[in-house]
């Protein structure tokens, strides 16, 4: 029997996603598990299969398949979707060439090793080359995209994280931030200063006991632990499959918190890509929406659901009993004061929810200049501690706490940055819908009871894969499209109201 | 400037080398790490990577290339050598098409993931209609090879690990070994009950101090871990790439020597694959040369280096201080007498070096019936028990510690398993000639000293790679080809001399 063309597409993307999830695997095996004498053939794997990725997604049948599906009148909707996701994965990748797509991986790849020893090291130059090789070959792939998509070369990169996400539409929503921001801040500040002092925790908090906590949260979020586990890497992240998620963390002895929140965070990631609809693994529209939707799922489990009083009445027992604290330290009400304090620090994925939007504008403002060729890495450094000390007025003592700290640029992902502060954003409008639908969410996470919410999550947006627009999306959940008023309410209710 | 046509192939197989090191650390993953549901989109990734790897080695455009390659007047002996491994790699490739490797993948990676949970059930029947798949389109791939090979179907299979191996050389071999045994066994037998008994060490030990141990002496020998890792598995591997050795191992907390054991032999079998020439890396000729030299050189670590009294002799201390251990038990005497201890017993990975091969034995004759149609799956555990019972004496109480034990066929390893005692003459063969030119050897490994031995053994065989075959680098290493008089000399003296 002839296959369809929207057929042969179905089977040529779910071998395409087999050879994703084989890249994503081996990924994870390099931050989690690789000896570090193992980078140069896993550098050489990552950038052959790569390859042969990319020579698929071009396969010169692909145009005609295309057209062929886009024309059959027979489609149900989600099939229809798929079909348009996969032309949006096909323009992105036919405007760049086998040669750049491997040179690129290489040098990420490189980037990415010599950066985890200059980051230990503070060490800026020593990796300064590398990654005058990674924006190089970014900018080639930005100009490319961008002459086939019609858009700035850095909309063509942020186009990849964030479908239909423009720098023009961002600006406008930053400004409104930035210019909220700084007085609200002021205000958070000089309020929590007048309060009641925040009583340390006394440690240390083994890392073992650290790991079965956040163990423990998962399980109470759902997690499935038959798809999935928990593993350390220098910078936390999710990642495998739908099927078999990975999340890695990072512990420190002398402060749990840290790694706890990093926990959490990464399981509103993971919850997403398990809740994922199982009808249409290996398929483009069986995907999630992209990235801004992706990171209101962590933020809306780390910053909306698991920073609440409700959340630390049930964690607080949990907490005394692993470390073995007592006392008005230990608390409900001080261990509320401590995960929502505020403070103006140098560490982004340690930043409370108020300060962390001033850490994305930074970055958002330094890559673009980057790649439309305004800034020199050489003068990273400098324009770093410039613009930190311009939004936040502080400065940090070493290119460790400053432009080395985060992986994103030296593994080749710019212009994902804003979707950090989209997705806060969205987070915030989600929450309160989700609330308003089910009174009951609150009161249940007070008793470790996740599944209210989660059962809103799956219907409004896990389920949905990426049937829809980030938009759509957005506006069938909550009746409305993405509104900042719902973030600027929450950050005043939390921080202002009591 | 033109490729010649090995540039051109040096270019390809270096590719081929990193997807096959992709595979490998999939492998890797899907038996020390992977959560159970990671498996059926892990399967889907090993089918669709073996499959490219199929289709790049079986380029239409590799017969010409190969041609010119091999009619090339400037390649030097190595350059040579690897055309001659190119070609047979193609030959064997060639002869299948890419719907049976894949079918074949997905059988396996099915299979071996339904073996698991059998074999802890002792559920033959569970795995009986998986492996009847396996093995159904197992002898389709050997039919296939053994048409172009003008083999056998078992040569055509026992080739892939073995080249140039012959099931009719074998059974000279194996026939010998067989007429040797039986009175042997009685001999030692008699003997050990005659002599002082072994005293039991006792437990419990703690699965993480023997792994602490297995650290101390991976590094006694010289494993380099900037390029590997110790995990666990349910079936101990080595595994991973030539520059990235995943080792495993399991645990039991009743009893440390198996897992100790394991791994040193597994250490063995890395040590020769960090030896291995890197300036070939990525290249057909900087492989090992097949399995029986790879479990050669296992062996020779295991049985023939550690399991004397003066590698006791340095690892006593050793053991005492990790367990607690005292007394006359611990003594170097009754270890070396624990470490020597030949029984029937039913688990050939447990089996000490006189028995083992009886285990071998077993499987092959087993394994030559099934492929040539002789015997049917369905029959395996009868055929096995009935086998057992004629070499051993024993009959297994369930299938666990019968015909569901080992992963071979259960993975589509067919073919596979004489070469373990072809490898342990080998074994006797290289230990007996590095001795003798390195007295120092024994001495030095009392004073946990292995760099005399490994010294041998990388100039000997790790270096060579597959530049040689099997029979020169036995012969060059030793002034003469393959003579199983080694092994029995080494048996004779260990068991019935003292």
């Amino acid at each position: 029997m002839v296959k369809t063309p929207y057929q042969d597409l179905e089977e040529r993307f779910k071998r395409m996603d087999a050879l994703g999830g084989a890249l994503s695997m081996l990924h994870w095996d390099m931050s989690a598990m690789m000896p570090p004498g193992g980078v140069d053939s896993r550098t050489e794997q990552l950038a052959v299969l790569k390859t042969l990725h990319h020579s698929m997604i071009t396969d010169p049948a692909l145009p005609d398949l295309l057209d062929g599906a886009e024309a059959d009148q027979h489609l149900d909707t989600w099939q229809q979707a798929n079909v348009y996701e996969m032309r949006r994965s096909w323009v992105h990748a036919a405007a760049v060439d086998a040669d750049l797509v491997e040179a690129l991986s290489r040098a990420c790849s490189k980037c990415e090793t010599i950066w985890r020893q200059a980051r230990k090291a503070a060490d800026f130059k020593a990796v300064l080359p590398s990654l005058e090789e990674v924006l190089n070959l970014t900018r080639q792939e930005a100009q490319a995209k961008a002459d086939k998509l019609g858009v700035s070369a850095y909309d063509a990169l942020l186009d990849q994280y964030e479908p239909d996400g423009r720098a023009a539409n961002i600006d406008v929503v930053f400004s409104d931030l930035s210019a909220f921001l700084p007085s609200f801040l002021d205000d958070v500040l000089s309020k929590q200063a007048a309060g009641p002092d925040i009583l340390a925790l006394k440690g240390p908090f083994p890392a073992k006991k650290q790991k079965a906590l956040g163990h423990t949260f998962m399980a109470a979020l759902g997690f499935d632990f038959d798809h999935g586990r928990l593993d350390e890497s220098h910078h936390p992240f999710c990642g495998g499959t739908y099927d078999d998620v990975r999340l890695t963390t990072r512990y420190d002895e002398t402060d749990f918190t840290s790694a706890l929140m990093g926990v959490l965070h990464e399981t509103g990631h993971a919850m997403y890509d398990q809740g994922l609809p199982k009808a249409w693994r290996g398929q483009p529209v069986g995907s999630d929406r992209g990235m801004s939707v992706h990171e209101s799922q962590s933020l809306l489990i780390e910053m909306q659901a698991c920073r609440s009083p409700e959340f630390l009445e049930y964690a607080a027992p949990l907490l005394r009993e692993a470390f073995g604290g007592s006392g008005d330290a230990w608390s409900v009400e001080n261990l509320t004061r401590l995960y929502t304090k505020v403070e103006k620090g140098f560490i982004r994925v340690d930043a409370d929810e108020v300060t962390y939007p001033a850490h994305v504008i930074l970055r958002f403002n330094l890559e673009r200049a980057a790649i439309s060729g305004d800034l020199q890495m050489a003068d990273l450094p400098g324009a770093w501690n410039e613009g930190l000390k311009d939004i936040l007025g502080i400065t940090p003592p070493t290119d460790r706490e400053g432009c080395l700290q985060d992986i994103h640029w030296y593994d080749g992902a710019w212009g994902y940055f804003p979707t950090y502060t989209l997705g806060a954003m969205t987070a915030a409008q989600l929450f309160a819908k989700a609330k308003s639908d089910v009174p009951d969410i609150l009161p249940s996470i007070a008793k470790g009871d996740f599944a209210p919410l989660m059962g809103w999550l799956r219907t409004h947006i896990h389920a949905k894969g990426c049937s829809l627009s980030t938009q759509n999306l957005i506006t069938q959940a909550t009746g409305e499209p993405l509104n900042a008023q719902y973030f600027k309410s929450h950050l005043k209710a939390r921080y202002l109201s009591t």
